[in-house]
């Protein structure tokens, strides 16, 4: 039960502390910055709370872009089919722009509603990537902004996420849990992400000690194993702007992630939670690679959408990521599948086809890391999926076991 | 008394009536255009109905700018006192681009709810000129887009349009009052449109053929001699593109206008409604003109706001429209402030402060009219207020009595 005297003012604060936590610690906002924000128009209490965190922080200015995810589901449905991959030039420009700029942005998720775009056609939804920009993914690996990426609980997800219970408990619930995976129960968010940040770039610098040649994935139906590139490094979400200033890319973060060889990927891998692609649900995913390429994918749900977008280019049948979860993060210990990338990507280990963060390899290999328009995550790890490291001289050591970390 | 069962497909059928209108008469979108949407978020509705009548005429891209009244109320009480006046430069760059492109545009009023600034320090909130750019008064004067604006009832807002009723009584009392200005409750909405343009058109017709040397408008409190320019030429609302697209730039219009001569304006002018500065609401304006320029200003409320506005730059003060509008528009028989400036400015004549439409008049005048960066509507007009032409030989000729047209 909700008592809703009790709740507003208890909300109001929780988007407060959200918001603060997304100015402060995740894109770690400069006075006299422009400040980016990204969100569907539903999430618009907490873009007006990151606006006045913001401006007390000093940004010169915030620049909300809402994308609706409303109109998005009526181009699919109605624009000429012709129409459906065009993006207006000053789209990319706005986003050059603030890279030229130094901006700091912060991207609201879910984007697109889960669900919203389950009924429409798969192949043209496939065209429209939108709001996807390939500029995003070279300002951001050209690292000039300091970006992050948060969650904020709305209604109309909550019914996706918690369809048995009504919609005021269904949205309280939802709240309980970003709540939790971020963190803001702790008397100290802040020092709470300093901390396992900390933790999970010890793992990282372990990893990146024994310069793996490959990792293996194997159990619950998935054998798969992910080349590696010499010069390939593991990376928490705490980043550095090329100027040093720290962010903080995503929250929540559990993973550490580094950039596979494109060429090298072999075997059969299973999803073990669905995914979002903007609006559009893929469940129960399976996918085959022989040299690197997916050759074979299918799924009970959404798969032309996905086959869509892998079909986008030369790069987007190949990986540019592998991320690596333990069990001991919050959003696993949720137990909730949130149908949102951001929260169930690290809920467990996972890959993700198309572009990579070309930061995460040394210069000497920066040729050969994938290069997309698209990259979408999926999920492929669990307590019943082990994670073995393979060097160069044919050892196998044990990464993860259980779900837990054995390095 | 609204039966919810009932309301809910009246409104629905309603918004897609609007937004019929504004696409197809309005904007008068082509197939293959760029449609350029400029809305609160609180009339996400509508843009989505706006959407999809646009994709199903062709439209290429559908581009929706959200501005959120309520991020720039938390910039003014919160950004640092020097960065007020900044605009990122790709705002004004994306407007020119749709200029180039030829795009379309449907902009949606109130771009702020009227009042939501009325408490914040007017000083500030003078600074800021947003949503308003200086590109969008060069590109419409290019006449390269296709525009339209028009309106769309909220409950926030019909909550200050009608505070006696119930906020379900109040935007059912607003919805009907809409429905009505915009003509919907016509069997062909746009059949009357056209008649009520051509008439009006008649009207500007016998103006022009009279180029009068100046305008008098005399009574409940005014008196005001407004100098026109020799090719001062009259305009209704239906507009064309440059390269002849015809288009109606407001719904609902009820007025002819043109650029008067910003040098020679004399006399005192009472405000007869009181209007709206993007969410501050300046009620009992007069205003003193001496030699074109507006060298006092006073009112109840808001007036500091307006004062900032018309010190922006140096034609802020002078004058660059006056409009003439009769008492048979449905506006003013509606007999409600709306505390719109499209809306009230169709129920009354009125002048601007601020930047002239060039194109009403020859090239020989185009380097007398006023420029800008602020265009300001007032209402001045009423059944109290004659309107007389003066003609360059001295004669004076009835122009409105009583609220009627006289010539």
């Amino acid at each position: 039960m909700i008592d809703p005297h009790y709740a507003a003012p208890v909300q109001e604060q929780r988007t407060r502390d959200l918001a603060d936590l997304l100015v402060h610690v995740g894109a770690n906002v400069q006075p006299g910055q422009v400040v980016a924000v990204s969100a569907d128009p539903s999430k618009q209490i907490l873009v007006r709370h990151i606006a006045e965190s913001a401006y007390r922080r000093g940004a010169k200015f915030v620049d909300v872009s809402y994308f609706d995810g409303h109109v998005k589901r009526v181009r699919i449905e109605h624009a000429p089919e012709d129409t459906l991959a065009y993006v207006p030039p000053w789209y990319g420009q706005r986003f050059l722009a603030l890279g030229a700029e130094g901006a700091a942005l912060v991207a609201l998720t879910p984007r697109v509603t889960p669900g919203l775009l389950s009924d429409v056609d798969p192949e043209r939804a496939g065209r429209d990537l939108l709001p996807a920009l390939k500029e995003s993914s070279q300002v951001i690996n050209e690292r000039s902004i300091n970006w992050t990426v948060g969650v904020y609980p709305t209604s109309d997800w909550a019914e996706v996420v918690h369809p048995h219970l009504d919609p005021g408990a269904a949205l309280a619930r939802l709240w309980d849990e970003i709540v939790f995976v971020c963190c803001l129960d702790e008397p100290d968010p802040r020092g709470a992400w300093r901390e396992r940040s900390d933790f999970l770039d010890a793992v990282a610098a372990r990893l990146d000690a024994r310069t793996f040649d490959a990792l293996h994935f194997e159990g619950d139906g998935t054998d798969l194993t992910i080349g590696l590139l010499p010069s390939s490094r593991w990376y928490s979400a705490r980043f550095s702007r090329k100027d040093g200033l720290p962010h903080m890319v995503n929250i929540p973060s559990e993973e550490i992630f580094t950039a596979p060889d494109p060429e090298r990927v072999e075997g059969t891998v299973r999803a073990t939670k669905p995914l979002e692609i903007a609006g559009t649900l893929v469940d129960g995913l399976t996918v085959r690679f022989e040299g690197g390429r997916a050759v074979a994918m299918d799924a009970r749900t959404g798969i032309d959408t996905l086959r869509a977008r892998a079909s986008r280019d030369e790069g987007a049948a190949r990986l540019g990521e592998v991320a690596l979860v333990d069990r001991d993060g919050r959003v696993g210990q949720a137990g909730t599948v949130f149908f949102d990338t951001l929260l169930d990507e690290n809920a467990a280990s996972h890959i993700a086809l198309g572009s990579a963060y070309a930061f995460s390899v040394g210069e000497e290999d920066l040729a050969r890391v994938n290069t997309s328009e698209i990259h979408i995550d999926f999920m492929i790890g669990g307590d019943g999926v082990d994670v073995t490291g393979l060097t160069r001289e044919g050892d196998r050591v044990p990464v993860l076991r259980g779900g837990s970390w054995a390095i």
